[in-house]
Formats: C-alpha cells, structure tokens, sequence
C-alpha cells in the first residue's frame, strides 16, 4: 500500500465507520469475480449506501491520488473489478432502490447498484420488463459500465440503446447528470454514451435511467437443430433480412448440446442448434413462427421443438443461460475461459468455421455458443488451472480468434468489455484511435484514479501532447 | 481575415488550386442555410473530393491555427455551418460515393457528401432502405453530426442508433475509425457516439457505416383527426404500451391542417390530426391498423383516411414534408423559426397546450408538427425579419418552450442540435456537465479550430483546469 493510499483510507475510515473494511476476507471477495484473469485486492472496500457516499469518498481520494474501483455485483469476465494499483474498491450493491417508473414513457431510474432480475421482479406488475439479458444476475451500473447485451439485444438493443441517462461521480467528485428523460436529443456531445462503456475509468456511475419495454402478449420459445452452423446462421440471416422482430436467435454448437443434455437433463439432438424466441400478439407470434418455419426447412433444419407454457420456457432458458456450467462440467475441476468476438453476421459461418479448427489445432475443449442476431460468439474454453502449457495454448486461441474478427470488420468483444484482459486487442482495433481514448481518459480523470490499469494503459499513451 | 488565415489560405492555393474558393458568391452561399440566425461567411471554400483532401486541409489549417467548418448540404437549422470565426469551409458535397452495400449484414458504407435520397434511390433494388428521414435531402455526414432523426426515429432509431462507424479527420488532421462493422460492440470509449452530434466541432466526418433497414412487404398510411391533441397523444402513448411498432406517429395542430391544406390542396378536417404509417407483413399490418382503429376510437379518433397506394401515401408524405412551406405561406414575406424541444411523451400534452398559451399570449403565429412517438415537437414561428419586436417576442418564446422542456425532464433539441442557436439553454440543461463538454473539446481540438463557436463557448470553461 502506498503511503497515500494508507492515509487515505485513513481520512476513509473517519468519514465512513464501519462501511469501510480492511478485513483480507472482504477485500479477497472483491476481487474474486467469475473471470479466469489474475486479479488483485484492493486495500480497503466502501459499502456506499448513497450517491453522496460515493462523492465523498472519491474527493478524499482524488486528493490523495487513490484509484477507486467501482464494485457491483463482481460478474464481469475480463478482471474489471481487479484493484491492479490497490486503493479502495466502492461496493454498490447497497444502492439497490428503484427510484421511479413511468409506464406512460416506458422507463424507470435506479440506483446503480439494482440487478436486472430485481428490477424485472419489481416491474412484474407494471406490464413492462428490462430486456437486457447477459445471464447472470449483474447490477444495472455494471451492465452500463461493461455497456453489456446478451440474449434479447437482437431485438431489444444493448446497454448503448436501453440507458437514457446516467448520474456520474466524476473523478473529482463532481457529480453530472448524462441526459434527460426525453427519448432523443441532439443536445451537444454524448455524454450517456461515452459513460457506457467506460467500464469506471472515468467516473463512478450512481443511478441509470433506462427505457423499458412492454411485456408481450405471448411469447414462444422452439428449439430447431441443423445439420451445419453455416445452413443455421443462414436461417437467421433470412429472417433478419425479412424483418422478422426475432426477440432471441441463440446458436449452440454439437458439443455444447452435448453438455446442456447432460448437465440441464436435455434431450436435444447431438448437432448446431438454435433456441429462438418470439414476442408479440397472438397473430403476430403466429405469422413470425410459420415464417421461420419455412426459412428452417429451407436451410435443412429440423423439426421445431416448442416450448409455449412458461415453465417448458423457462427450462429451456435456464438450460440456455446454464451452459456455462454445463460447459464446465465436461471436465470437472476445469475453469472456463470465455471468448466474444463479434462479426458481420455473414462472416460468422466461416469465422465459426476457423474458430473449431484452430480449437481443434490447439487441442483444446471449448463448447460455442452464440448470440447469432448480433454477429457475437462465445467458446467456453475449458481450462485446467494447473496446466501451464494449456493456458499458453488458449491464449493463442484467443489471439487467433480476434485476428479473424479484425480482418472481417469484426470487434474483439462484443459484450465482456476490455477489462485487463483485452487491452492489446483493442489497441489493434482502434490503431491511431487510441490516442484519441487516451486523450478522453486524461481530459476526465488526469490523476489516473478512476479504474486504473483497465481499457487503457494511459502511460503508454503520453506521447499524444 | 487575419493574417494566420490569410496564410493558411495561400498554402491551401497552393495545394488545392481550383477546389478552393475565395469568390463572395460561393462563400456566401456557404453561410446562407435555412436557418434564420445570423451567420457569417467563411474565408474560403475548399470542395473536398477526398479523405486525404480533408487531412490535408485540416493539416494545413492546424498549422495556421485557422478555424475549420464541415459543410453538407446546407440545411441545418441552428447556424451549424455559420463561419463564426471566419476560417475554411469543406464543402462535402463532392464526397458522394456510395462505398460499399452489403445485403446480408444490412449495412453499407459512404462517403459524408451522400445524401439521404441519394442513397435511397441507389438502394431501391437491393430490398433495404436508409430510414431515417429528417424531411431536408440533408447529406449522411451532416445528419451524423447533429445527431439527425426525423417522422420514422420511433420505429428505427436516430442517427445515434443507426451510424456503426465513421471516419473521422481530427483536429491536427490524423485519421481515425470509430467502430467496426459488428452491431454491437463494447470495445472502449464509444468514439462513435463521441462524434455522432459533435457538429463538427471534434472533427471532420468522412465516411459513415451505416445500419440499413429491409423495405417492410407493406406500408400503410393513414390520417385520423382528434378533438384535442391531448386525444392524440394519449392514442400514441396507448399504441406504445402495446409495444406496436408504429413506423411513424406525426401530430399537425388545427393550424397546421389548416395551412397543409391550403398548400397541398388537402381537404382534411381542421383539427388536431396524427399521420400514422404501419409497416410489417400483410398480416402484421392488418393486425396493427386493426389495434389503432380500436386505440384512436377509444380516444374519440375520428375515421382513419387511408393512403395505401404509393402515390396516395406520397402525396400524403409529401404533404407532411412540405409543411414547413406550408407554414410559411400562411403570412406570405415571412420567415420561419423553427423550435425543437422534446420531452416525456406522458408530458407532452400540457406541454404542447402550454406552448399553444404560450404562443397566443406573445401574439405570434405558429403552426405545431410533432414526431409523438418521440416525444418531439416543432413550432413554425412565422416571423417578419423587419419587425424587431416580433422577434424579441419569439426569442421570448423559445426561452419559455426550453423552460417547460427543461421542468419535466425533456430537452431543448430533440434533432436540431446546439449550433450557434441554443448554447444558453445547453448550458443550462446539462449544468456542471459543460465543464466534462468542455474538457473533451479541449482534449480533441486544443486549438479550437473545428467549427469554433458552436455547441460550447471554450473561452467560458477555462476555468476547469
């Protein structure tokens, strides 16, 4: 710990009591997410209970030049919660209130600190619902910060389209407001946007106003395997190109059907699957399903498995957002490294194609399963945390991996985020752009507080002036 | 002139020869838009035919310290393409290549001088179209930049949502991309969105990937006339709490109807009146226009006039279009001041009838058009230029709209954008947010040379540091 950092948290533990803890299990849980990178401690946590809280620390640590990592429910993959220089990690699960809904204007403000399925648990009554969906249970500042998508953003956009505006805590300790509650504006430059996404290397975000959706009047959920991923992807491609509204287009690849039959007790066929949902009204649900009925057949696709009563639904999700774990457990004592690049969607086929072969090369064991709608695919690459030669193995999987996006136009993450374990990657992707990120990092943050180490390493960025 | 730009132009001579322009005709042209503020005429006028004429223009100019101005077409309403500080207007227009189209991924990429009918009419084979509609025949590079939207945003998004990736010229004349092709990403800071309603003022747009949408089977257009816009509107919000996707949702005032029919030869009831377009399948059509008609009766909805056949919905189209014209016949001499300020679609009803109070109080004359779906209106202020005190009382007016906007949470440009027009109410709206506007213009434009004077004042946040 630096000598500023310690009276820092000196001035911290005056102000704050018994929310601040040094306790080693606290500051080891909070750096212990679900990503497979090496990640460090911070030297003490702030349980923050109000965007005041959260103003006040960061002043104390701007003054002593103390980074300050934002904390919310710890399930980001790409070592975002890592305290990589110490300093004081700020836990946000605390801000957990739904300040206000509007089912006139289809949207709500929180606290950032609320997690997606609180909050659609608290909308159940209202007709509306939050439908970004990443699988696990992460908070809304989170998902703003990792500008996060999943399942339904085919349909219903990422967090770059559903946040209407943000509360930031600024590395000063200034607090600003992004935008306002109109549905559009061209009122000077983007700050809600800039703030998605920055993953809190530029201010701490305290509350989130979000759109809403209304709850369909049905929706359907059918499972349709296909002899190949290509003859799959091209069935989605169709319906895109239709205009068909589908809410999810989820493909699974033979061995990840493998592992959901074995782990979620499936019985799907053995071969590239997709799980499809569909929202809208009776007849429009109705037209959609016997359209891409026909779209199926003519890409050789099977029969469709269906799934309309909401508990057959709601097994088959959770076996969809369960394959994680039935990844996993293709080979016990194994951990799971993700990957997440993202195409144009016609360049899937064979970038899928490359990617198995070059899984294949390496000898490596990673089920794929992807957010087809959107171009974005994830290998679950299977790893044993003794095995040296293993992981040097996945790394040049995932070097390869990116490499074929960026020659097709594609992104080395479509969802996870830079984090500490892509910030080479986003350097080839952005090239003389990343001058102009460092020259944004050191306008809004110019002591390197705010989630150092993270996105950017800004020391190598000092020859912009 | 002063003697740096006066220098700067020499070079400029030397590089460019007959593409740049110093001639007061072509100059003045270039600060003669449709806006009805002030402006004043660059120093010369380069005609841009490619990437590398911007950067060696802006080179150039970042040399000199001389003030840059992008220019598409002209019809920017906020004083956007004035030469405030006199300097080099690139003129665009020349950039007007459509680079690349793909069908699969439903996107393409062209050059900023494109413009949107431009580029529909090269798309009509391909089944896609470019949806976004502002009514102008604006360039694609300039509705980037004030962050255009128009009559369909409430079913395919503003300019915010469709633009993938730009080119972009910065201040010291590097060029950088934005994105990728992937249709999502969360690879750092979003450059994108950064310079999607930067109005220029952070760098020059060159080129712009874009999201296309696919022509839907059907398209039908109707009009139906209500007893108050209140009847209107709450049709609308109905409509979007059923999640129907309402491809466009225009509001005319009695006035409006009134002047629309004298111009276009109409014979609609003059009364508040919404222009509604389905698009969707045969079926999904017929089931939405089927929902609207019960919704609209609901609301005391008069009968739906409806505009099938192409021609029937372009004349009506048309119509809609050619409002602003229609408008300003209604006091032959005058000019029109257009106001844009947008807010929760659950205000817009005492909104709109505060405005309406407010116009009448002030004894002006202005017609109302609204994208509902939005939550977005305009006033036509007709105003004679000779007549000072009418324009007091419209300045007056404006202030008074941006104030209500402000009160329940909407903003004062919902399409327009800032230009030289709206920098007190920025100001105001985003409050200590103007410090981080002002520390990212600095951040890219150190010299403030890029469109100088518009969005925020740089002089006035020095005192961020």
């Amino acid at each position: 710990m630096t000598r500023r950092t310690m009276e820092a948290i000196g001035r911290l533990r005056e102000r704050f009591g018994d929310e601040l803890s040094t306790a080693d299990a606290v500051r080891a849980h909070h750096a212990n997410g679900v990503t497979a990178h090496r990640t460090t401690a911070p030297d003490a946590v702030l349980f923050a209970n109000t965007t005041e809280d959260v103003v006040d620390a960061v002043r104390i640590c701007h003054e002593y030049r103390c980074p300050v990592v934002p904390f919310g429910t710890g399930t980001s993959t790409e070592g975002q919660i890592s305290a990589e220089q110490g300093g004081l990690t700020i836990d946000l699960s605390g801000m957990n209130r739904i300040l206000r809904v509007s089912g006139e204007d289809l949207d709500c403000t929180v606290q950032a600190g609320v997690t997606r399925k609180a909050l659609n648990a608290w909308l159940r009554d209202t007709g509306l619902f939050f439908p970004v969906d990443p699988g696990a249970d992460a908070s809304i500042g989170g998902m703003a910060s990792t500008r996060a998508s999943g399942t339904n953003a085919v349909r219903y956009g990422t967090m770059r389209e559903v946040v209407m505006s943000l509360s930031v805590v600024l590395a000063d300790g200034q607090v600003i407001e992004t935008g306002t509650r109109a549905r559009k504006s061209s009122a000077g430059y983007d700050l809600t946007r800039l703030f998605v996404g920055a993953e809190g290397t530029l201010g701490v975000i305290t509350e989130v106003t979000l759109r809403l959706a209304p709850i369909p009047q049905r929706i359907a959920a059918a499972v349709c395997a296909f002899p190949t991923v290509r003859a799959a992807v091209a069935s989605v491609v169709a319906a895109l190109q239709n205009g068909m509204p589908l809410a999810r287009a989820e493909l699974l690849d033979a061995l990840q059907v493998k592992a959901c039959n074995r782990y979620s007790k499936l019985d799907l066929a053995v071969s590239p699957t997709l799980f499809l949902e569909f929202h809208g009204t009776d007849r429009a649900v109705d037209e959609q399903v016997s359209l891409m009925t026909e779209l199926t057949r003519e890409f050789e696709g099977g029969e469709f498995r269906w799934a309309t009563a909401t508990e057959e639904r709601t097994r088959l999700w959770q076996a969809r957002h369960d394959i994680w774990w039935a990844a996993l457990a293709l080979r016990p004592g194994s951990q799971g490294v993700p990957t997440d690049i993202c195409v144009p969607i016609s360049q899937l086929p064979d970038v899928i194609a490359r990617a198995q072969q070059d899984v294949a090369e390496l000898g490596l064991v990673a089920p794929l399963c992807g957010h087809i709608g959107d171009g974005n695919f994830h290998l679950c690459v299977l790893v044993d945390p003794a095995d040296r030669n293993e992981q040097a193995r996945i790394a040049e999987l995932s070097a390869r991996l990116v490499s074929h996006a960026h020659a097709v136009g594609g992104t080395c993450t479509g969802e996870h985020g830079i984090g500490t374990g892509k910030m080479g990657y986003l350097a080839n992707e952005r090239g003389a752009g990343m001058m102009t990120l460092a020259a944004l990092k050191r306008a809004l943050d110019p002591r390197n507080i705010m989630n150092p180490g993270k996105i950017l390493c800004l020391d190598t960025y000092q020859s912009y002036e």
